[in-house]
Formats: C-alpha cells, sequence, structure tokens
C-alpha cells in the first residue's frame, strides 16, 4: 500500500493510495489514531472512487460518526485503464438492446463478471486499511448502490468482517444466490420509478437477503434522484450497527 | 364538544371529550396557547383511541415537536357501544374464511363499510378541535397503520386540511381510488412478513397514491412486528412536513 498525496478538509483527512494495480482513498478524522468501525463504498457505473455523491457520503460517516470511510476505482473505472473485454461487452449490449433486448439482464451479466475481480481486490484493500494505525479490525460496514449493489452483494455475502450493508439500486438477476447467503443487517435503498433495474427485481432482491433484520426504504422518482434525506438514515444506520 | 377529565403527565396534557357520540382524547404541550400543528391518528382494529402505541406515538409528536394530536374510538370500539350489522359481518366472515375464503379482501371490504362513517366523522372531530385555543387551524397530519390506514386513505383524500400523511399495514383492495386522490406527502410503513396484509397488496397501495413525494419503509418481520424505530422517522416525517 503506497500513499501518493493527502489533503485535508472540514476535520476530514483525505489519503489517495495505490494497492497494487488499485487506486483508493482513504478518509479518516484528523489526527484519529486507535481502531474505529470502516465502512467500503463501492462506486456507482461511470462513476469512480471520488464521485461527488461518494465524498460526500464519505465526509459524514467520517465528521459526524468518527469513522474511516475507504473507496476504490472498479475496473476500468477512474484512474484505472480501460478494459477491451469490457468495451467488447458494453457494444455488444448497446446493439442487443438497440434490437430490442431488455437491458436489465445485460447489466446484471456485465456486474456478475466484474465482481469476480473486485471480491478479492476489495478483501485486499481491507486487509491493508486494517493494518493501519488510525483504523485497525474494528467493525466493517458496506456502501453501495447500483453498479455498487451489483459488485456489494457478493462481496458482503463472501466477506465475513462486514457487520451491516447498505445496498441499492439494484436487482435480483445476478445477485440473488449471494444475497441468500448474506445475514447482517441490511438496508436497501429503491428508486420506486427507476427506469434501469425493474420494480420487480429489485423487491426481489430485498427478498432474497437472508438476514433477519433489514429494511427497504423506496422513494418515489428514477433511478439518479434518490432524495438527499435517505444520507441521514444511512448515517442513523451505520452509527446504530457499527457504533 | 365536551370535556369529561384532564391528566398530565411528562409535559403532556391529555384531554378526554365527547364530541356527539364519539370519545376521543386530545393531547397538547401542557401550558400550551395558541395555532400549532395537529396530528390525528387512527387506531387499530380491536384497540382503541388509548392503545399504547397510539399513546407513545402522541407523546413523542407532542413532547418533541410540539403538536397536538388528537384520537377518537373507531365505531363499536373503545368506549363506543358494540354494533349489530358489524358483529354479524365478523362472523360471516369467520365463517367464510374457514371454508377457505381468503382473509384480506374480507377485511378490505369491511373497512371500506367503517370509512363511510368515519369521514365525516373524522371531519367533525378536526373542525371542534381546531376551534380550540390551543389549537388553532394550523397544518394537519394523519397518522394510521392497519385499519387506521384502511379508514386513513379515505379520509386523507378526502380532506384537504390533511398536509401529510403515515400510513401502512394496509393493502389496495378497498383503497385504491382513494389511494389515487392523495396527493400530499406520504410515508408508508410495510412489514415484509405480514400475515394479515398480502405483500402485493400493500406494495400496490403504495404504488396507487398519487403523490409526488412518497417513501415506502418495509421491514422483515409480521404484522405485529413494526420495529421502534420507525416511530422516530415518524417524528422527523412530520417535523419537516409540519413544522
Amino acid at each position: 500500500m503506497r500513499f501518493t498525496s493527502e489533503t485535508s478538509s472540514n476535520g476530514v483527512r483525505e489519503q489517495l493510495f495505490t494497492l497494487g494495480e488499485i487506486p483508493g482513498v482513504l478518509w479518516t478524522p484528523d489526527g484519529a489514531t486507535g481502531t474505529r468501525p470502516l465502512v467500503l463504498m463501492g462506486h456507482g457505473g461511470g462513476q469512480h472512487k471520488r464521485a461527488p455523491g461518494i465524498v460526500a457520503r464519505a465526509h459524514r460517516f467520517v465528521a459526524g460518526c468518527g469513522f474511516a470511510v475507504v473507496a476504490v476505482d472498479a475496473p476500468a473505472h477512474g484512474d484505472r485503464p480501460k478494459e477491451q473485454e469490457y468495451d467488447r461487452i458494453a457494444t455488444d449490449n448497446q446493439a442487443r438492446v438497440a434490437a430490442g433486448a431488455e437491458l436489465a439482464p445485460l447489466i446484471a451479466s456485465f456486474q456478475a463478471l466484474v465482481a469476480r475481480r473486485t471480491v478479492p481486490e476489495w478483501r485486499a484493500v481491507l486487509d491493508a486499511v486494517q493494518d493501519l494505525d488510525q483504523v485497525g479490525a474494528g467493525p466493517v460496514g458496506y456502501w453501495g448502490v447500483s453498479l455498487g449493489c451489483g459488485l456489494g452483494v457478493p462481496f458482503v455475502a463472501a466477506e465475513p468482517r462486514v457487520r451491516a450493508a447498505v445496498l441499492g439500486l439494484g436487482g435480483a438477476l445476478a445477485s440473488a444466490g449471494s444475497a441468500a447467503r448474506i445475514t447482517v443487517p441490511v438496508r436497501f435503498l429503491v428508486q420506486w420509478d427507476d427506469e434501469r433495474v425493474p420494480r420487480a427485481q429489485s423487491l426481489a432482491l430485498f427478498d432474497a437477503f437472508g438476514s433477519a433484520e433489514k429494511t427497504l426504504h423506496a422513494n418515489s422518482g428514477g433511478h439518479g434522484e434518490m432524495p438527499a434525506f435517505e444520507l441521514d438514515g444511512d448515517v442513523r444506520f451505520f452509527a446504530r450497527q457499527l457504533g
């Protein structure tokens, strides 16, 4: 793990790093030492580790709860090189949708492919970050919607350090098997008029979680219109589950 | 409107009253004067105006937000006389369920019958309570789940003074038409494993609300197992919508 830059704003220290080929960012409270809860955040498709929605939430989790937060670029996103295989799949999928195919199964199948790389990558990131003095081996949470849900479900299912997860804007097509193996508390976010994820698929994914404690929040509006007040709920959820 | 008793605890004044044949209870902050938001609460089936779930929520709305809260007994509930017609319907329904009929449509049809009485009753209660100096004609909210949802949907649809509603544990069978006429913000509570309200009916009711701003919260568990933390969300919702 190699740190490449460090800045600070509003009491939140931001450190860019690389772990092998993976570019990442770690947020911790200024001057923090000792073990604390850690939230791993997965960004959306076409976004990256420092997308505005990720940074805003990371600042709330760090400044409001004293947590550490880490995010990395998914393959072919942010500072990572393009992947010819992914480009080929994307081009194929566009052609299929143009020819009348459904979008959701194509997205799901692509996310399942990417998850086979990100699950081991994210486990390695957890290992490295939890070795740092200002993070340590405290309870871990996961936050991710859209692509961050598609990649997050298999990760949370595979990683016993994760004690609670916020997921959403994703459907059951690729993830139902993994979802059934998740038993930690889940907060699941749905946009009722999501144009990318069919409502039935979204509800089926929530239904598939094996967790005894799970809550679904659905709001009116499309895929990109999640109301800002849900972030308050994310903070309360992680404070309760990890704090 | 005739007040019959008054007590106070933890800064909350509780006044029992009758309005014609309707027994009710009004909660306001101790020593309150002047106009304030008012929440009308509808109790569940077999319960009454001072059921523990109603009293606990009323205290939070009054002590936490400075609101007034009013609840009345539904026909054939609490201090109101039995209704031979309702008893006959209940007996019929038990026989039908024993013979293999579905429960949900029978509940829905019964609630629609009762709502034809409670909508005008509750409008009269609003008129009377808003005439009081310590309540006044401020914004009105409605809270009701289960029977309180079945009776609440037609009430909220009919009553323009209601600016926001918490509803839940109810389905679309009897209420979809009224629900489509509701345009105020709605917070809708679902128990994912509700043994009385089929999940599809519950989701269909949420879908039917005409409101541009609507949020569904679903939690794992049965009809009577709504988690206590949802009350915090009710308080925040009404504070935002009425405060």
